[in-house]
């Protein structure tokens, strides 16, 4: 049962954002511009920081729902999503976003983690500044978003895969701006 | 020396925030709501918890400044800020705040660590749902500009208790909408 009142029925960071929509507006601008806005990394890339720095901290809504999101970005690849929770050094993806993942894993442990070997091996690899400094914020805004998800133990079903799909082509399709305005329409079933 | 080229001499998150505007608006803007905004906790409570968490983190930029500003909106009562850093627990504040507190640790270290017994527990000490909303928002959201700070390596200096006075109390009196603009102007000698 989460911590305080929130809306039954709402899941994940739902819930917190009806119950706050004067800090869910800017959380999903960060989010929409983190994620959505044109950048050298591709959305699914993004997402698929989000989705391991979320399954990092254990928050099962997060990495279920932008894990979801990014597989919808892949035309519906859910293993290479799998493959990067479970491993992402063995998975098919590219030595820069190897790179990447590696520098958001050490921002899940702390800021002062990452070390300046980290960020030259994904220089090598070719990422740019703007490509390391959007790792470090997204790894850092999850690490919010999952707290907050956590902290307030927020409800989110457990076992219903289509759902979390639905949400994914949400989020991939219409973004995180998007789900601002839908806050004012809930509960109303949706995941 | 920073990961990634940012202005010089720009202290702490400004640096980043000079390089990326689209992600420093809605920060601010959600600082701004979280600190600032009316709320039945004073701002120097929420400063408190945003010092103590970023102390946690071991985030000397934000500890320090975010510090300032409780002082100043104490009238510069620097060592209630230093005895909340030290041990909260034994410092004259309210059972409530207190209660707040050790709630803002739990998020600190994840949020599946904030149990019913914590929550229970500033409940009793006259704790609103919207407080304990906030209290966990406000750490979740340190947890996410702690590592923004540090995992950039951004430069700060380590022993300017001036230049962190004159933050606080432009934070304080001017708060976090009004860095959004100053943004544009820097670098010019702004801490």
């Amino acid at each position: 049962m989460p911590h305080i009142k929130l809306p039954e029925g709402v899941p994940g960071i739902l819930g917190p954002m009806v119950f706050s929509p004067a800090t869910a507006k800017p959380m999903n601008e960060l989010a929409e511009v983190l994620l959505r806005a044109p950048n050298t990394l591709e959305p699914w890339e993004r997402e698929m920081i989000a989705t391991y720095v979320s399954y990092e901290n254990e928050c099962h809504f997060c990495h279920t729902v932008h894990g979801a999101t990014a597989a919808h970005h892949l035309g519906g690849n859910e293993e290479l999503v799998n493959e990067v929770r479970r491993n992402f050094e063995a998975s098919p993806i590219s030595d820069k976003l190897k790179a990447l993942l590696a520098i958001a894993g050490k921002v899940q442990k702390g800021g002062k983690h990452v070390t300046t070997e980290d960020v030259e091996k994904a220089r090598q690899h070719g990422a740019t500044d703007k490509e390391i400094h959007d790792t470090v914020l997204i790894a850092a805004a999850f690490c919010m978003f999952n707290r907050y998800v956590d902290g307030l133990a927020t409800w989110a079903p457990q076992n219903d895969p289509a759902g979390y799909r639905e949400s994914g082509k949400r989020l991939a399709e219409k973004g995180y701006g998007y789900s601002t305005g839908l806050l004012s329409q809930l509960p109303s079933g949706i995941l």
